[in-house]
């Protein structure tokens, strides 16, 4: 089965294993013209990359990235765009011990039911890396959106029970990169990280939750039935490892309101702009954009692979207990955020191109 | 833009508005030779139409479906399966003051945007009397699956602020169609009628979650990447309207726990099955079933027309105030569980025809 | 497996059975505010009815088309167009003789060992009769194309063995209709129908190719590799009941020229435009239009029932005769044309809609 | 838009440019344990390569090919099956004399209108090097449908004028690489080389005709609508470079038959097996396989690019003179052959993996 593209007009389709030569994508509707440098490509790898601060993986994948394809003279040819990044570094004897074991809430044991065999070398599709590729072509979209006035911005709003607090009106969302763990709210940034020093010393791990805000979104961008935008948000990130939720807007807590608290009143500015003057329905109504900033939180669990042991059983049934080895972050989410930026990159680029398909006649 | 389909392999193209001759579905996909009469059918449909209790809109709408294509002598015959629903008892005159004001939290303002004129008459694609073309269809999912062993157990396990004791263990599954708020815990079901009873008279409107439980799926549906079983579970159920969110197993509350506490752990049954102790994960790991029982939950926001007066704008951004009239749920969430679990059933079909194309040799 | 769909942009899904309800099709993708009236796809399905001529059956199918869903006051509304046609004077008893036979050359044998059944009461879906929702859904392709300046001509250039003079000067594309073999040249048009009256007489049937201009195109649609405009035509063609070969502008007759003879050189005008001398490729270079008139033929098998008898064998592989029964066309040419024009207008419309997709920056 | 994929449950994506790092294909959907070595695959590549004889080109590509992900120990693993063959030996500038003319029959002039830039350095994506990711994942369809006992046989029955007696009774096709021209009968095969010589001291070039025969297909691939697998196949041949022309058995010659000579008869073998005792269908019938062997024909035009003066416009539409350089084939037909193969095997993969995806009880 064909499962490994994302998108319809601007579709991705990636490939390449954790301990393979490495990880790719093609993008395969990239519009001709767009310039775009490698710096700009790697930039984005640099935030998704391990070893970037005592938060994560100590292991020092450079990630480098490649054009194999698509472009010429600093610009997008209208061709296919093929991005592919060397695996480097790769310890597959660290994944030794895993030959038989089942490690608990990881894809082990599924992918092995699955197809009969598994690369015990790391995960093979299932494992996390596959996100090098989400996030290269990611940096592509970004920059051809942000061309269009659309910039997204995602940030950790919740570590284990640590949160932002509500408001967002004190958030500077130019500092999210200011900080490790990317939560652009030093006392509340302090308070996370202090949080997963305490708990790596454990072994353990945590996980959290991703918020975005997407400013410049244009009115119109979505489908009325099952290409909801929302919709397609909602697929995209529940397509990352380890995320476990989704809300537009209020989201569960919208649920519990009543209509005349969470509707959002309509109001016409000075300018003679129609607005809404709240933004529970995170800038989607209807399954479109209808103009606000796009807001919506991603819930990830926290990372399986314990450095403490866990009682599990092999192939074979019986009971063993497993110790993590290797390099494994105790808490993924600041690593997660140019990932949810970059698939929601995807997803807008597609309804971009979507939007221009249904104007037939111009 | 094609996007009124859903699904790749066993896939359903909707189609009809709610003013119009009526409402239909094609499904493309659908196996030869399964046995389906038109009242099984039916039954789902009379679970999601309006006028079942004082809970939801006094509409006497019949919804009698016709299959116009793919059916003979009782079976299904491997052609496009077609069922049709006309529309009746329609009153677009109750609309009228519609025509240029945009209600708040619907589609009306996105929608004009969109397409630059708007069928005020009902909502057009974006009225929810679409979803009688997944329920109608889903009912041949669902019988489809039953036939595999594979039951969905949607039920209303809140509503506003009251929410169904957290604990599954007592509840019975065969009672949900035994409450009109088909919650199936007789202490919460008739807080939850109480509440809507009270919030109704007030011209109000209530939103609430909608739980699944999936019962008997096989170990393998779901891919490792993009096609993630819990990924297509999030777009279905984003796609369904009103909903504001999606999560897996112990979702936004998952995250705030540590590895140590969420890991769901492998045992060995006395059958010598390989099992989690908890099930944390939902029934998914790495996107592909596990075997355990599939849960999630639904967020949807309250019903966003009003019987109460709200201010809007209208086309010309002047000030407006709307008072709904009409026929109007105050409360969707025991309707939408038949959608809930017809959507379910869609993507469970499509995974399943997924996972035999798999199997290139046998 | 979903494959009741044509086009991807513009996708047609079509349902029905020669002995059903009816026939349909679901236009998703149709853009909004199409002028379109039923007269005027009434008027294609009318070219395409059997009992138009002695040429053709006798059958008195009235084949009048509704429209269940996406027009509202005259106009399509954006939402999916769904045209529905009843089936009349079905006469299912006229195939009992079939039940267990195998046609020679029909898709009785294959349909049969496919799906394990088989609807003997007209072939179920690969009945032609399934052509009705081409060619309805069609006529709005043309519509909305003609209105863009795309004008589609095809036109039987050959029967049996009598074929048009191959220079094209002289042919009036305007008498198309004038002729019930639908040959715009009359004394062609004369000896083609004088032989298929001989050949009906013996109870036998002909066959023959059809040729198609379609002026008016654009540069620029198709697509370089994969989706060459050239290779959707021929797929499109091929999907026709009956069709057995499909040529480019000279085709199979430009294979044997060399390339100083086959290439088409490009001259200025007066205009200062740059067209080509000759049109050997058909209008198609690359996989994409090239602005000259696009040309191609498509060759028909004859008639596979003939109201002789034949030899044959039945389900238990035992010697059988047929003698076909009912009412069928000695010729099928005249009545594929408006089927191949509609092909040609799905094919145009969704390339249309892809170029616009194409132009992410306006 | 995304136009370089074939396939739905085999897709391959293809990427590269003539002269850019390589050419590569990613094949999603490949089964898992697939035994291929990279032997196997360069064997088929060594087929297409240019300067194999002194009929075509004598570029020295060597194109050694590398496989980027989803093989594991000489087997695939089930993930996206990656296969890359880097460019050497590119001479950019070859084709400087091309900036601003467009050649006549060539992509040029519409790539150049429909892109708004041309890469000239050797046709971006229109260059017939795209045919490395056709022919080297089709070994891989190749290998997988052997181990199923379907063998596909594609030769060269036509060169300019000179053709296969139409009898193939006398083929043997385990020759056809016996000669350069890849035509199995010797006489003939000595007759095109001959002209082709001729031909070539001339500066002009050759097209021709290339034949199929795939043996062993079972009963049922293939669908009754739009997916025909003789639709599917004459939309794979027409979207090979150059090809003008494709048709199934006895394809526009059978269009000159009467049904009575037309229609394949079905009989018993002694075995009591039902066959058809001639095959003018080419081994399918209402577009499902039936079991005989499935022949086509495509057609294919001269090489455009003649090492002969000639007269063509350039882009400000003045009158230019154009002499190929560079190195380029008198008759590309031998090199098409893996080609066609390719193509072949990538459709029947994928109606291979329909089929199975249909059996949804087994």
């Amino acid at each position: 089965m064909a499962s490994n593209s994302f998108g319809l007009h601007w579709r991705i389709t990636t490939f390449g294993e954790s301990h393979g030569p490495g990880i790719g994508v093609v993008i395969d509707g990239c519009p001709s013209g767009l310039a775009i440098s490698i710096e700009e490509i790697q930039a984005e790898l640099d935030r998704r990359r391990p070893g970037q601060s005592r938060l994560s993986s100590p292991r020092s994948e450079k990630d480098q990235v490649q054009i194999l394809s698509g472009w010429f003279e600093g610009k997008t040819t209208g061709a296919p765009l093929t991005l592919f990044v060397p695996n480097e570094d790769s310890r597959p004897a660290d994944y030794d011990y895993l030959k038989s074991a089942f490690r608990p809430s990881h894809a082990d044991y599924t992918y092995d039911l699955k197809y009969g065999h598994r690369d015990h070398r790391g995960g093979g599709r299932s494992s996390a890396r596959e996100t090098v590729a989400r996030v290269s072509s990611g940096a592509v979209a970004k920059k051809f959106l942000a061309l269009q006035g659309i910039r997204i911005f995602s940030y950790v709003s919740k570590v284990g029970s640590i949160s932002l607090p509500e408001s967002l009106d004190n958030l500077d969302l130019s500092r999210i990169d200011d900080f490790a763990i990317r939560c652009p709210h030093e006392e509340t940034a302090i308070a996370m990280e202090a949080l997963i020093d305490e708990v790596r010393v454990q072994g353990d791990t945590l996980g959290g939750v991703i918020s975005t805000v997407v400013k410049g979104v244009p009115v119109g961008l979505g489908e009325p039935v099952y290409e909801k935008l929302s919709a397609r948000l909602g697929f995209a990130m529940m397509s990352i490892n380890a995320s476990k939720g989704f809300e537009m807007g209020s989201g569960f807590a919208g649920a519990e309101k009543k209509g005349s608290e969470e509707n959002d009143r309509f109001i016409t500015t000075e300018e003679g702009k129609i607005v809404t003057s709240t933004n529970h329905s995170g800038g989607i109504q209807g399954g479109i954009s209808n103009g606000a900033d796009i807001l919506f939180k991603v819930a990830f669990k926290p990372v399986a692979t314990l450095l403490q042991p866990q009682q599990s059983v092999n192939k074979e049934a019986a009971e063993v207990t497993i110790t993590g080895k290797g390099r494994h972050d105790p808490c993924v989410l600041p690593r997660a955020v140019p990932i949810v930026e970059a698939m929601t990159a995807h997803v807008l680029m597609d309804f971009w191109a979507m939007s221009k398909a249904n104007q037939l006649i111009d």
